[in-house]
């Protein structure tokens, strides 16, 4: 049943479905989940104090956790990444999780400096295996993104430090993700030794490739689908973060992003401007013009067609926005800049969540260095994205893409010669924020912070949701633990201790509504 | 009168004066020394013979000189350069130069490895002082372009080779400038074997600094100029080449070069076009736009008032473009395509040459790898140039190019910041082509080569040319012995041994010429 509501649900850039619009207000699921807060109190009565009590506990994994140096971008860490595999695979152990396994992925594909280099492994493991309960995947990730001293941190990166003024738990890795992912099995110890049992059955999926692109993940799921992920009901991906500081917010969407290169190509080799200038066609005279065609200064995509594509604006939808905890200040300082194309909120958030964009990258082949090079490139490769939401699709969307650019080159009338390509294409995602696991994850909220979370999309992608939505055709849900302000990939990377322990609390109650939803 | 005369020729971006096209056809110089040629036929009937004679003692100085990886652009064989300024030196002193110095021009300034490295000497001699004479000052350089077997050279680069076959010498500096420059040794050697006097005093000022900048060059040249270079009433370079490789050439113009910079900045850094793409203004947006409003495909300058500044052609200079012994097809073998924006040789010398042309070159700052990435660059330079022609009055042109910039932005209505500059300033030169040198030479082609030389000017620029002009207030002529696929810079760099041998009798029969003349 699960599949096919989820199907009605689901866009994807490949495959647009019902769009988003469509999906009701509130569902039977809904409706039973909010019914279920009162006899889940007590439960909740002795869960929540058990978290609260287990705080140093917690603590203590991660900061063993976070010691591992596990950056999967750099090659001579590897054994590192490997090693926080095995120390998450014990502590699962030790829990009373079954059927673990370090699933290896082979030989990390070029470039690579060791062509023998081995992936890090995927650590899987089940806790329960209930034929009556739900099942529940859950995904991190347990590799970092590099970290040293040297870039600004003001204590050592892989030192997990608490700091007692500003109550925040500082080191790589402390929110994105090695916090998140020790929260599940934190969930899985305070309701041991709460005496509570686990309300659905559950299945770590944690990978030590995501800050280095996933590699053969994808392909893992595909091969486990029905075979270690038989069975999964949902799956939970805690690897965002709130919008802001103050708020918790649920993610449901996702924009994709088609890149293209457009390359005009004139003389053989690049030529001397003073020798060459004023005589032949210059391919960067070219492109500048197609470039300029693209989109204007005000963020508006000049390509014709696309904007039909764009599924139009609920007054639903709308309403979400208006509730959303965000300003136009927000994004001025995220930005650095008052460069901000609009003032309200509902308009930053749309094009930022549900518009698409087109932004223009560069250059391939043409001077980019410091000073005067008077080079007339002899090849140039203009690089622009566009940002897709629904109901794009893609392939009819490089279409317009390539045609609009072949017209623009025409009109030029240049003796160059010209070619548009698609060179990555990722679809975008959106879920049903009000099916069975967010409305669960919305009770939760609401129980552990007191307010009705925010339903956020990020304007980025994360390709993994989309594969575990549609190989194991699950519903997935985006279930951030820090906030905005966490600085994952910076400096100073932080997890506040109240989001931690929060956020473990929000995973278990999420996990007991979502068992008592009548639906998947 | 020389100076009073040249300030009425001589052009130049900073302070335009008489445009050419106001230059007299004939002048008394002119057929004077057209009129001369019967009574110097003995002199050359000396001294051809003996430059055919001399012609393996010539290769023999050439193949020494070429032997020295003389490479100013590299710090670790700057010793090889002072080498061979001193093997120069030396062939000089052989000859009866007198008053030989190598003229120290003080410590390299940054960026160098070693900051005490000394730039390499000039090479200054004199050969006669008889002040019923007048003096010549050949400019000449002893440095070379890099080279290495690994390029692709065929044979050694640092090794003369005497190519039997082809009848070509072959060799890094054979024809840029080596060949050239001992070229001038070679005619007095000449003149001294055939009991020939020489009809003028000749001072030499050659450099081991061009290939990288002449640095140090111009300020020798101001200080010398009332000192070692009192009196002197013309200098020759010779360190161009044909247009073509059948017909002799004197080459009276270099179009001039401004270089602009125009930056557009955003956001405090680059940030992620998922997060930030359709709500914040990109300043590559906003560049690409500025840039397509600068040239069009056809080469069309689109920045107004350029136009008007342009000396209008003549027809007398018209028919110095129909005499020209060139086709597009030509150009179309150099740029290795057909994408020449004109048909006619006339319409592209003239945009080669006496036109203003506008390149892009690129863009600092923005993505300009291969594959894709995606990021919204903060601050973007896009990096362009005019080629600059009499009359167009640099600071003008600046002027035009800053409001054109800051005008085509402010219509895009962006919150982000502009700021054009001019970031570097090279002058246009133009001689009067029918003055005494230049029909002195002229005559002389007719008497070594048999034809009338095609009168050429060149795209680029070549700095030292202006110096010369305006700090010695002397008419320069530039006097190529090479052909026009010598492949200077390139690989297999080499010199017909018909062009070697020819082009000193065209030096030798010059200074007779020049001496015959009436006029400075």
């Amino acid at each position: 049943m699960l599949a096919s509501l989820i199907s009605k649900l689901v866009l994807s850039a490949k495959s647009p479905r019902v769009p988003v619009s469509t999906v009701s207000t509130m569902s039977t699921a809904s409706a039973a989940i909010s019914a279920a807060a009162p006899s889940l109190q007590p439960v909740f009565d002795k869960l929540f104090p058990k978290v609260d009590e287990l705080q140093p506990q917690f603590i203590d994994v991660l900061k063993h956790a976070v010691e591992i140096p596990a950056v999967s971008g750099d090659e001579t860490l590897r054994p590192q990444v490997v090693k926080k595999a095995r120390y998450i695979a014990s502590q699962l152990e030790s829990l009373g999780f079954t059927d673990i396994q370090l699933k290896e992925l082979g030989t990390q594909p070029p470039p690579v400096v060791d062509p023998t280099l081995q992936l890090p492994p995927v650590v899987l493991a089940r806790y329960g295996s209930d034929p009556a309960k739900k099942t529940v995947l859950v995904y991190g990730h347990y590799d970092v993104q590099p970290a040293s001293r040297d870039d600004g941190w003001d204590t050592e990166p892989f030192e997990l430090v608490v700091d007692e003024q500003t109550q925040q738990l500082r080191g790589r890795g402390s929110t994105d993700d090695t916090g998140p992912l020790t929260g599940w099995l934190h969930v899985v110890r305070a309701h041991r030794e709460a005496g509570i049992d686990l309300p659905v059955n559950l299945l770590t999926c944690f990978e030590g490739m995501e800050e280095s692109g996933s590699l053969g993940l994808e392909q893992l799921i595909e091969r486990e689908a029905t075979g270690y992920f038989a069975g999964v009901d949902a799956v939970c991906i805690s690897d965002n973060y709130w919008l802001g500081t103050r708020k918790p917010v649920l993610t449901y969407g996702l924009r994709g992003c088609n890149y293209y290169q457009v390359s005009v190509s004139g003389p053989k080799a690049d030529l001397h401007s003073g020798v060459f200038g004023g005589i032949i066609a210059e391919p960067m005279v070219d492109l500048v013009q197609i470039l300029a065609g693209l989109v204007d200064s005000q963020g508006r995509i000049l390509i014709k067609g696309i904007d039909e594509m764009v599924a139009p604006v609920t007054e639903k939808e709308r309403a979400i926005y208006e509730k959303i905890d965000f300003s136009r200040d927000e994004l001025d300082e995220a930005a650095g800049s008052h460069t901000a194309l609009y003032d309200r909120k509902e308009d930053i958030l749309m094009h930022r969540w549900r518009y698409p964009s087109l932004s223009v990258h560069g250059v391939e082949g043409a001077f980019a260095g410091m000073g005067a090079k008077t080079v007339i490139p002899a090849r140039v490769s203009g690089k622009f994205s566009i940002r897709t939401v629904p109901d794009m699709d893609s392939e009819k969307l490089t279409k317009l893409v390539v045609d609009h650019c072949n017209a623009a080159f025409a009109k030029l009338n240049s003796p160059n010669t010209v070619h548009t390509e698609l060179i990555h294409d990722g679809a975008y995602w959106v879920s049903d924020p009000y099916n069975a696991q967010f409305s669960a994850a919305t009770e939760a909220t609401k129980v552990v912070y007191g307010v009705e979370p925010d339903l956020t999309r990020e304007g980025g992608s994360i390709p993994i949701t989309l594969a575990f939505e549609q190989l194991l055709k699950t519903s997935v849900l985006l279930l951030p633990m820090g906030r905005g302000d966490d600085g994952a990939h910076s400096v100073n990377e932080k997890l506040d201790i109240s989001n931690f322990i929060n956020g473990i609390k929000l995973m278990g109650a999420y996990l007991h509504f979502y068992a008592a939803s009548p639906e998947n």
